[in-house]
């Protein structure tokens, strides 16, 4: 790979172009188009679903047989499909463009192979500059095009043997301040953060990521599911986000929408129904159990029925992270397929 | 500290003769008895209880008088008190010994202060040597001395979320080898191992410590609590040691009665209403809880009710370590008696 100076500047440059755009289902993506001398002749980026992509947007600039010979330095592989929009690899040779320079493939199976569309075609094709910094931008998208969904975190605290409360609900403070502040450092990496109604009703919980008594800067949406109306003067009203109310069970529909909303990073915080709801339906990506070392017994459970009748149909996980957050432990876990040894 | 060879020779000795003493309730205690030349004129040991102390067992072997300007070297602290037998202390100064040399301090507060007695009676005292040996021979003796019974340790397995086994009663294997070979060497350093009369006639486990298929050398004695019978074929009836069962469920009778026989070391290994009714009762001085990375759901609970109410009454635990065993993790922790911390 070799980039000249002009492309490795328009990269920087596309990149920032991308930002503009919003967060959603589509990618935030950018695009600039170089003169054969290097200079910028025009500049798109990706407006949201409907409109044009980044590349079209920055031909559409140009008068017909501008970009003749010209180089399209692009943040995301142009796509290959004919979607609501024409496929960007075809406007692309139509153009008369000589070249294409773009940060990252898209790892998608019907809109990649633009790269290949293109060098069929005659044109220059560079991938993989500036990847680094396009794939911080959109790691989220990355990971929900993968699962074609949001990647879901179930998060819970629990003491040793698995409950939540004690038999008669009280549960503050089960683990302590470290772990508190760590699951508010997660919540801020988040795009969305979910409560069952229920626990809205219980705990009246504010949503936000906190740092001690500031709010973080990024703040994830916070989503309520269930039925039981949030209340006037609950703490989620003054959440630098409108709260999104879903009225139902159907845990796969709410992330279908929250994924068409951009919000691709979803952390569930409870209470134990909506978590265990999430597990039973295998809408789990990962998991994380904050462990107070205490032991509390009772009725009060982390987690209640998850549709495992019989131990060879047990949720094993995959163990990646196990640290001590003062005196409580923090495992971090995803969802494992193998099946678990045997033995004697 | 100054100790001739021939004390030295002689303490190496006495601990030879305490080994053939029982483990019960006494130590283990050997003494012997050397002339003011250093030459050996009499070995004891205590025998078992209700029979003579060590030092007066090796006096016994020598004519009146015979003991006078002579070296006596113990154990442990010749003891001060009257119980079955009379006091060490006054049966050494009686016999005119001169010099007492003993290896570990007593840590009762009754039988103790031995020392101190001989040393207001003009007997030269020196303490310390071997005192590491003797400590190993003596350990559980002298934990189970300070606690006033035997030191209990709580053993379970569990999944991530406090199951013990899946809806139906399916648990084979929620933990992996690496942790179950763990739970084995374990077992072999106790001197009982517990289980509930339920446990017994649902697993019917053998109670040894094995490695691999061979027995460990040291076996635990088993122990059942529980109205229901031993069944004639249980495995349990295989075991090097016939098993003690008691038909009760007061658990601090059942521990004083191990505590009468010598068995120190308590390993309790379930199921959950057993190891539930000795946290409830405030009798576990550790736990051992091997998680295995799994997710149950249900009702299977590896603890159920320990007696908290309220959040203010939880059982709050002192992690000593947290391993990786395979893909396991063993949480060791004794109960922690500081009030958890506040915050928001």
């Amino acid at each position: 790979m070799a980039f000249s100076d002009a492309e490795q500047r328009a990269m920087a440059r596309a990149l920032e172009l991308a930002r503009r755009g919003p967060r959603s289902r589509n990618p935030q993506v950018g695009a600039v188009i170089l003169s054969p001398d290097g200079d910028v002749i025009a500049e798109g980026w990706h407006h949201g679903a409907g409109t044009a992509h980044a590349e079209v947007d920055a031909l559409s600039h140009l008068a017909p047989g501008a970009a003749r010979g010209a180089t399209a330095v692009v943040t995301l592989e142009p796509c290959n499909h004919t979607g609501r929009t024409g496929p960007c690899s075809e406007a692309l040779i139509a153009a008369g463009v000589a070249r294409v320079v773009y940060a990252l493939d898209d790892p998608g199976d019907v809109e990649s192979g633009g790269g290949d569309r293109l060098r069929a075609a005659g044109v220059s094709v560079e991938s993989g500059l500036m990847a680094p910094e396009a794939h911080a931008l959109l790691d989220s998208w990355l990971t929900a095009r993968r699962l074609g969904r949001p990647h879901v975190t179930i998060k819970w605290a629990q003491s040793l043997d698995g409950r939540a409360a004690a038999a008669d609900g009280t549960s503050q403070w089960i683990t302590g301040a470290e772990a508190r502040a760590d699951v508010h450092v997660r919540r801020a990496q988040a795009d969305a953060i979910v409560v069952g109604s229920g626990t809205l009703l219980a705990d009246d919980p504010a949503l936000t990521a906190r740092d001690g008594d500031a709010l973080h800067p990024a703040q994830p949406v916070p989503v309520v599911i269930g039925t039981a109306d949030i209340p006037d003067g609950a703490a989620i009203r003054r959440h630098p986000h409108e709260a999104i109310h879903y009225r139902t069970r159907d845990l796969r529909a709410v992330l279908d929408d929250l994924h068409e909303r951009g919000l691709h990073r979803v952390f569930v915080e409870g209470g134990p129904t909506l978590a265990s709801a999430f597990l039973a339906a295998g809408l789990a990506d990962r998991v994380l159990v904050y462990l107070a070392p205490t032991l509390l017994g009772g009725p009060r459970l982390a987690l209640g029925e998850i549709g495992v009748p019989t131990i060879s149909r047990q949720r094993r996980l995959a163990v990646e992270q196990v640290d001590r957050l003062g005196s409580d432990l923090l495992v971090v876990a995803r969802p494992a397929p193998e099946a678990p040894e045997g033995g004697s």
